[in-house]
């Protein structure tokens, strides 16, 4: 039997592949070529991004891809040459005997390496396990990233604060404050932080009750607005998620008891979270509370109402990452994995709630990773 | 001989995946299953997008992905069912003989929906190879998009303008002007024009020699600073792609003769760009009118040097697709395709400098979707 080192192989763009940007650490927007070879990380790059990445990067060993284009050619006289013949000459180079790929490593180049007689296994699971406990300096990123989430959180409640009523819509600097001009408000605040922002929510009465619905057109008094948002740092990559509730104007007892059920919630998830406990279960805890509080969830012809979605997911270098908490989930929370925990309830015609924050997994009580206050009512 | 319909197949965020987004039109940031069955546009969507997906999408058919998962679980009781399983369900209902999919569709999929027999082709080159011809529509989206390019770019110039320059150093409103301050500074008109625009590159001296590097650290009078913006338009999702280099200070004759050459190549660039003519013959018109001013591309120990990027590339729903004008392009250019035009020459030392702008190929003059004027010394 050969014993066979692991070398993951990627094709792809740093800028959407997180274990590649966790392989080699390093952000291009075109897919490139990259693979491990014993205790090496190869990296190959266009004349574009080479020298960025001889500075900027992990790897080892960086190639110009344009060079190994050449010797594929030569290799190869009779193929029209491309990433698989380079990745097949590397293969050989290096004395790889297989290269092991995520499930979202490209079909078409697949199929190439097959045909050159490249030996791929398709790893079931995540490529790199480990991405799923983080580092204290990944914890840290994370924080940061939450950290830009709530100065976007603030920048917003700022402009709720000071915006003014008038015949049931808001009123900012004068002009109607829309979904889009929070956001903006909010992306800006962000950007200022050093984080891109993009995909923000900020909508508000039943809107809301579509819990990706980014939100659209002025915003109104004594609605509920969910603020939802997940930064990504630019010098390091990793995210933020946070998501508060605000009202401007007047609460109904029953916006109160809404959003004092998510809020219950929430803390009932943080105080199941510790390592050895399985996702599902931190979601049924959730679920049991919020019907507890009188909160059902049912399917209607127009529509869910109540909790449909997750309790929480991973965050780091990508936005959902495992593990889930959710009924489907069979993860069981590990010792530094780095979770959101985010109940909701959506009830059109009363409006929709969520609260989210983000907490590493202990031996004990979850590490908070995200802070921002919990006061939801504007006058 | 049975005749069987394309029936292109997706499982991918339409964030991500530009032919996705053309085909359904709405932004989903988790990976979904869309198909075409005949005339029918299939889309299959978890709970918390449905709704939005009724709303906002060109799918014919919204369907449950928790409802198909059920079926797909009475139907293989055996198996772990997910998309796999759901596809194959989905392919039977509608009478699919054979999927069709990108060269990205990820590898794990492709080789379960084997073991369940459903019938996969991989297409060679573009899966809708309309989408390189733009429609009207699509054009003033895409001028929209460099609009919003251009607002960032004007920011951009006027924080230049409005700075001091103290000991070779700029001030904005007092600070040191660095890239990371021009970038917010341009990112944030970009996100109120309505666009979100990552990646952008402010980048001065020899950063800017690197195309690629987004400029870190404080910009220095007397040298050329590159403003690269591609901003994508929230509403729609096309990208615009403009590109400026300013001097703030006094410029060098050397540094006037490059940015002469720059935009004289540019210009050469756009008296060939026409239908029929090979995308890489404009970049090769491009490469002999820099070395006829003078400007020769070398490789060195330290990098290269002159002109080592492609002379273009098609923009929409990606900011990089089909056609490229470049020494490698088999591309020949067609009536209603979409491109960017950006010369540059890059000299450590002396500096860089970009200008792009994008038009649409017709038959005769290109028709320009960007506009910007082209001064460049700011005193």
């Amino acid at each position: 039997m050969t014993v066979t080192a692991f070398s993951p192989l990627f094709y792809a763009e740093s800028s959407h592949n997180s274990d590649l940007r966790y392989f080699g650490r390093i952000l291009v927007g075109d897919p490139f070529i990259a693979f491990a070879a014993g205790k090496k990380k190869i990296g190959v790059f266009s004349s574009l991004e080479i020298d960025r990445a001889k500075k900027e990067s992990t790897f080892t060993d960086v190639l110009s891809h344009n060079d190994w284009l050449a010797k594929a050619k030569a290799t190869f006289p009779k193929r029209k040459v491309g990433p698989a013949e380079v990745i097949a000459l590397l293969g050989k180079h290096y004395g790889i005997k297989r290269f092991s790929v995520a499930d979202d490593f490209p079909t078409g180049l697949f199929l190439q390496l097959n045909e050159l007689g490249v030996k791929i296994e398709v790893v079931n699971g995540m490529i790199f396990p480990e991405r799923e406990i983080k580092t204290p300096k990944e914890a840290a990123a994370i924080r940061e990233g939450n950290k830009c989430s709530a100065l976007g959180i603030a920048a917003g409640e700022r402009a709720l604060r000071q915006s003014k009523i008038k015949a049931g819509k808001l009123y900012y600097r004068g002009e109607i404050l829309t979904s889009e001009r929070l956001k903006v408000i909010i992306e800006t605040a962000c950007l200022e932080a050093g984080a891109t922002s993009i995909d923000t929510i900020a909508a508000g009465g039943d809107q809301a009750c579509d819990p990706h619905c980014r939100g659209t057109g002025p915003l109104r008094a004594n609605e509920l607005i969910i603020l939802d948002v997940f930064p990504r740092v630019v010098s390091h990559g990793y995210f933020g998620d946070m998501t508060r509730t605000f009202l401007k104007g007047t609460a109904s007892d029953a916006q109160r008891n809404l959003v004092a059920a998510v809020r219950a919630a929430q803390l009932v998830a943080l105080s199941h979270i510790r390592a050895g406990v399985a996702g599902s279960a931190v979601h049924v805890e959730v679920v049991s509370s919020l019907k507890k509080d009188g909160f059902e969830t049912t399917q209607t012809k127009k529509g869910w109402r109540g909790f449909f979605h997750g309790t929480g997911h991973g965050v780091g270098l990508a936005i959902h990452e495992a593990p889930r908490l959710s009924p489907t989930s069979d993860a069981v929370l590990k010792k530094g994995t780095v979770v959101t925990v985010e109940p909701g309830l959506y009830y059109s015609g009363l409006g929709g709630c969520r609260i989210e924050d983000v907490v590493q997994v202990t031996a004990a009580k979850p590490r908070l990773l995200s802070s921002y206050h919990y006061n939801w009512e504007i006058r």
